[in-house]
């Protein structure tokens, strides 16, 4: 069990446009500053996703909810959008078989298929509860403050087809996850004897995936939430240092912040060399995202990098043409998996025509490994700085470590970019508008800035 | 049947930060040459994807074949990667019912399964092969070249597959798509009488879904393609005028353009509030990539956007927050879908909990407009620039007029920043470098580049 991150190919030492010495010496002697921040924080009790490793009686939460219906339900429904959704994704296409709500349920040995709702689309919603057997499914609400529109709108259409096809006892088919005394989703479980599960207070919604939003989910599907705690927590324990040459996250938020702010390059990709990691990617989009991309100062433009997910090496043919050639405006982070359970064999045939004839007798997780490294090489000798995580399995202890890796790593960046990464002001305009426009009585300032808005303008339409 | 793009919120009109006036006034008088530019480049025969919409012949190919073994496949697998993969991704997303693969063979009444393996991870080849009813399954294998790597390594092992389980009947499992006379596929197809269908030379791997590429398996699963033609061939006639105030392509990338050369947003993010549009995203991305990052003069240090896939409202709670409030340098398109065949109601329980009840009433696409446009307005109001297709609907028509919109679009942007929007220079040394560790005969140089890279460095690993 081991996770590396590679980042030869980041420094200018070898690669041109890259960071040099001396910056790196500086990053090193000014780390512990920034690691004192994140200390500052923690004692403070806003960093509650450190605790998470060792916060036993959570995590038996899911467990014992888990354990005491097996069996019981066909079909587990996560309704949730952004951080109540993500993580619930990635663990899934990284811990499930490939298309596991498609196998047959011989194959999936009874373990329920796990649906994540993650927008308010009603063809998706109105098809999935069509093709439902609610009497035989679980609906697992997700929302932090209890009160998230989309995710309030997917309950109530829930509770009402729950109402109309198994009556009475609709709220066997419904838990709760959210904060542990407020909001509405904690009264109502009140009020009716709902189930609910606790995000504790001090852990927000993009750093919840090991609360029960994402290990409730994992351990109703049979995922191995321990050896996930335990990734998680060996992360937790290499980054309790303000030694940056020893510190995985500072060294992923080091490169990244000093790649963007002294290079000029702020868009950052992550790009595993797996299919099970795809959507880790797309987890990480939004803790990055919405963590650093911010205003630093009241009425500065805004910081922050632009993340962006890739996956190797499928976007070899759609991307890498622009990581090589386009502007020097990036860096790519790399996942490769050092080892693999089983591997495919590709056979020797067709040995005369030379498109093919090389192939037979490689196997296909080696081709994946080679193309990785012959891109991060070429990136390198394009003068195009990268880095390389290697995780020794793509395993729940892995993704475990990963998901700590990059949360630490976003408090880290928030002090170097001198944000807050915990809070999300951005989104409140928008989401006050929505208010406005449903009707909402608590809205009507915002009715009133809605109203003023110019309207489309025929001059420019097309 | 109507697409429509509302550009109000990228002018400086209505939105600070937007384009002014006089640099739009300048556009329109620059455009008919720009438009010029993809005349001449479609009549020295390099666009053939224009006249794909009118190609009869070749629809033919696809729809004759498909006719021809209705209810003889229960799964259709497409082997192919980057261009070959993601329209047809796209389609599927788009135009099947949602979770297609996973319904049951009567609901999908005996339309065959469409999987696409767009990478080399053994993991996914492996379960896919070991879950599949072979003797039930179609293999489509595409490549323009006919001799990508991945592939071709894709191709060896599910041939090993077939021969081993059905025999000598393998080659009616299989059917090729790919150039008409060169490369690996086509003399495969014709030594071993394996059916081939064309991808016409003039048409570019990325611009390819309307060929075989996208209208085969498209038409094995029933997809309306007439009307993915019809919605393509209109958008193509909408665009044969120099006079940019009616031409939407024209329109599309001069905003773009402008936005990145004369404002310094050079990222561009697409953004469907529709589940069924997801898809398109990664197809544009790949399309805007590949096409435009690249050295407009040998030694420059590259031009081109940075695409990023977004969907709504999905999003909202994810990259919003950087979009609002980060550094300026980005543009938004919103797809808005205008009419929805069905829609659900949001029932009206809990009407005395603040957070829940305003919802009642309303239904969930009325929710998904509603934040679209509140999301569009909160950008405008805090000086981003953002736009909107509208389309009427998310059929078949609609996603064939995108497809054409953001090709012609491409082609435009490519005369605009001075790059050939055809090739892809840049990807080029990283097959070089994996055909060198492969040990294929003709990647000698490619070797000795390969070997001299710098290796890992101790110093640079955590």
């Amino acid at each position: 069990m081991a996770l590396r991150i590679d980042f030869t190919n980041m420094m200018a030492d070898v690669v041109t446009g890259g960071i040099d010495t001396a910056s790196w010496g500086a990053a090193k002697r000014e780390f512990p500053k920034v690691h004192a921040g994140l200390e500052r924080r923690r004692k403070a009790g806003e960093l509650g996703f450190l605790d998470l490793p060792d916060d036993e009686a959570l995590h038996r939460q899911s467990t014992e909810y888990a354990k005491k219906f097996v069996g019981r339900f066909d079909d587990v429904v996560v309704l949730g959008i952004g951080g109540s959704a993500l993580g619930p994704i990635a663990l899934r296409t990284a811990l499930l078989e490939p298309s596991w709500n498609s196998l047959d349920p011989k194959v999936r040995k009874g373990v329920p298929r796990l649906h994540v709702l993650d927008n308010v689309d009603p063809r998706t919603i109105g098809h999935l509860l069509e093709h439902l057997q609610l009497a035989r499914a679980l609906f697992i609400v997700t929302s932090k403050s209890g009160g998230t529109a989309e995710t309030m709108a997917q309950y109530l259409v829930v509770r009402d087809a729950l109402q109309r096809e198994v009556g009475d006892g609709s709220h066997r088919h419904l838990v709760f996850v959210t904060d542990p005394e407020k909001g509405a989703l904690r009264s109502i479980s009140r009020d009716e004897g709902i189930t609910a599960l606790d995000i504790p207070p001090a852990v927000g919604g993009r750093f919840s995936v090991l609360t029960p939003v994402g290990i409730l989910p994992a351990a109703l599907v049979g995922i191995d939430t321990d050896a996930l705690l335990a990734g998680a927590g060996d992360m937790a324990r290499r980054c309790a240092t303000s030694d940056l040459s020893k510190n995985p996250a500072g060294v992923f938020a080091t490169l990244q912040h000093r790649a963007d702010v002294k290079l000029g390059r702020h868009i950052q990709v992550l790009m595993p060399y797996s299919d099970a990691l795809r959507d880790v990617s797309d987890w990480f989009v939004q803790l990055w995202a919405e963590s650093l991309g911010k205003h630093a100062k009241p009425n500065d433009a805004g910081v922050g990098p632009t993340p962006i997910a890739s996956v190797g090496a499928t976007d070899q043919h759609s991307q890498v043409q622009l990581f090589m050639e386009g502007p020097p405006d990036k860096t790519i982070t790399f996942i490769a998996v050092d080892s693999r359970p089983s591997d495919v064999e590709i056979p020797k045939l067709h040995e005369e025509v030379k498109e093919l004839g090389y192939l037979g007798g490689h196997k296909l997780g080696e081709l994946l490994d080679i193309e990785q490294r012959a891109t991060a090489g070429a990136l390198a000798r394009r003068g195009r700085p990268n880095m390389t995580i290697h995780v020794e399995q793509a395993d729940a202890w892995h993704v475990g470590a990963l998901f700590m890796l990059f949360e630490i790593a976003t408090i880290y960046a928030g002090e170097m970019y001198g944000v807050n990464p915990l809070d999300q002001p951005g989104v409140e305009l928008g989401k006050q508008f929505t208010y406005a426009q449903l009707g909402r009585a608590d809205a009507e300032q915002a009715r009133q800035e809605w109203n003023m808005l110019p309207k489309p303008d025929p001059r420019f339409s097309v």
